[in-house]
């Protein structure tokens, strides 16, 4: 579990209180996926049972959610395990075919453990519109520089080499909008890769929002932000935390059978 | 209940486990049906008791929705049977008088069981425009071809010739949209039935949106997507299933009385 | 409780069977006045507190939402009533001193019984607009005729001259677009009010939504909808029944104090 | 609890009866706050877990929602109080390093309780566009007035100098669109925090709607709205109990521990 540490000098001097309850439990990786693919769910990271995330294991394997289920449904105990080449190794789910793309930047990203696709909402409008989304807040700032515009999709991304050429289009970038496609997200954790999430998906709605209602004024002078952006590298404090508390909130189920029998067990 | 063939080869090279539970429990043809009603109400299909569903059986006899009730509160229980002219022969409740357009369309098509017709929100608006909404991603484009735009209706859909000839001029096509009159979709069986309904209402929503913004980029070459148009002729794994699944989460009712019943014999 | 009539031969004809269950239970009009205070809220007249429905009841008194409390909150046992000069004399709420416009338009239409005012979210679109929303769909043409667009606003609607010039202006129209103030509406019983409050929402909610893509197609040959605008007259079978059913089910207390008694007093 | 003053002579000529039910429980400035906070979030204030809320307090210590909670969970029981230095003097939780700006406006502008900044759904959208969004109906000119467009922010809100020019450029305003960054409200009290904040972003989402869809016509004579302007003055009767009733309703646990512990104590 990433909370921000206590052991951070500038955290410790803007937050020294402790908190009237912890803000998470203690969590597994397996529930920081499942409650990760909740909380961009709701968000607007919801087709169906479109979208994957991978996160890359100290022994070199990836936790990924199944091929079967809706983000909306996903518990820590859905994760699968693959290996290397994508093979499940733990599980009774199945993995999704288009695997190879997320295995592809691992590979090439050891500075990264998390990858993310999906199709969400105002991201597909921008990954239609050939632009990419100008930033329009603060918000949109949190995460500095624009996702580059991949526009050489040309089949689905279960292909070999079409996983090459997109992981080698993507190189040390942190996203990317995907021509007709969605979005593509990495990130070195999962705090990271929500905070980069909900970052794109806001852009792209304000963004849709201004430009729709005529001329808009982006944030050209990007500086500005210098303070906010620290966040995407040191993790925006509190705010993972809260997003993924509410999950909990309204389904403590995404825990995990564990979890659930842990808790039985107590009451 | 048309879950993935595990005989189908394809399937079984791609997801060869079994899974951490079954999808979806058996369901019965009328459970289908109400399943399939309460999906499609929650993504759009929800002019209030507007539209219909009917799925043939092989006794000639055709299972439907009743009028008096909205799709998102419609269990097994509720479906009603008709014969080949309309005429209720199972059920309490009554049929709707626009079922005519619906049997002029099975006896033209008898490799159909599906024919649906409502008021879904972004088909509306494209009824309305005089176009048919590009396909501006992946998704849009899980079903290939173009709707037909059918311009000459003339009044309501319970008048008989006014069935006839809308359902000429359906031809042989999978699905149009009515001129201000929302959508028509015809398929092979529920699963076909509900990847085209969600899939031509988030191509109507997209476009709208890509549109409102300005200048996008639709996919002309559909022959990219050959892969995913597998789907509708194959089934897209897993999707009806989670699907379905959400509304039984959320109200076990929608299986009817005798689901309840059974249920609370086994408790 | 207005039912649609069995005695009515067409109905009798299109609808014979009686049903699995009752559509409503029996309703007193001041649960009628509340669900559809609730069912309204829902579809988007639900601007806080604000809106008042007036039923005229056949002693020369009218049943009134009270100004205190939101259309989502209430119930039968918050109706108030007031006597032909607005005075209450039924419950313990207060009344609108925005009641003189309903007050008005009862004294000069004995036709009606049901006069609505609120600010709904489509609506105040099209009075912010200078021009009454087109036709584009069968659904925005189950009601004939295009509101009248009152622009002589010049206050709020609480003094006399201003009621009385506002009920001149609504003549014997059925409906109206309030210039910069939302939407007014008349009906002679519940069932036409909620018909032609949600047909008027659903009317202005397309019409945004196709003006805003670029050129709609309107309907012009209203002609066309002569089966369709019966239901204006004789009620459009089935549909607020199963609104109303909708509020009841989400939320028994909507019928009241009474009702819950006597569900209590069964159980 | 800043309920309709009975003592008013208006109100009490407008609304004698004392009504079926309390409006809203006696309520603690914790308590005023976190409905506040909880109601706005419905209603678009609801940015992940940004924005802050001031409440002065008699004794010169000021209420603040705590940095690490989000204004959908928050209870009174989390609310913290600092003093003029923005030093937490009661709570567990931790300010945001925001406060700054909170702080140096309630130094120049003794007439007020309340200071409010976020990120609202549609204020951003103006926020983005250079403008100030006209008064298209009755309800966004409830509060009269433009709010000053802010245009001067060069960095985060936590900077001292930066709080100073923002507090100066506001003035003797009550309101303010922030250039890229959302709205600032102050106000006397809960009550009327509360109606600005609702009718700024009403304003700013109807004029959205309005433009969008081509020419609208503002009000431009707000003389016109002498009447509905003093309710920014006075209090709007009943609104804020009525939003704030909701909440209560909707989850009893916003109002704290010792809520809970009352009410299960006479249970």
């Amino acid at each position: 579990m990433e909370a921000p540490k206590r052991s951070n000098p500038m955290m410790e001097k803007l937050a020294p209180r402790p908190g009237r309850y912890a803000l998470l439990p203690e969590l597994t990786p397996q529930q920081e996926l499942a409650l990760l693919a909740r909380a961009l769910h709701r968000e607007g990271y919801d087709d169906h049972i479109a979208g994957h995330i991978t996160l890359a294991q100290p022994d070199g394997t990836f936790l990924v959610n199944p091929w079967e289920l809706a983000w909306d449904e996903l518990t820590a105990s859905d994760i699968i395990r693959v290996d290397s080449t994508g093979t499940v190794i733990e599980g009774e789910w199945n993995v999704t075919p288009a695997i190879g793309l997320h295995l592809e930047v691992h590979k090439r990203r050891h500075d990264l453990k998390v990858v993310l696709h999906n199709h969400s909402r105002w991201g597909l409008v921008w990954s239609a519109s050939g632009r990419v989304p100008p930033v329009y807040d603060q918000t949109s700032g949190q995460v500095a520089g624009d996702p580059i515009y991949y526009d050489e999709y040309t089949g689905t991304v279960d292909g070999a080499s079409e996983a090459e050429a997109a992981a080698a289009a993507l190189g040390n970038e942190k996203w990317a909008i995907l021509k007709n496609h969605g979005v593509f997200i990495v990130a070195k954790d999962i705090r990271q890769a929500h905070l980069r999430s909900i970052t794109l998906e806001h852009r792209c709605r304000l963004a849709w929002h201004v430009e729709s209602l005529g001329e808009g004024h982006p944030i050209t002078d990007l500086e500005t932000f210098r303070v906010a952006q620290m966040s995407d590298d040191l993790g925006f404090p509190f705010l993972w935390e809260a997003m993924a508390r509410k999950e909990i909130r309204l389904d403590p189920a995404v825990l995990g059978d564990e979890a659930t029998t842990s808790a039985e067990r107590k009451a």
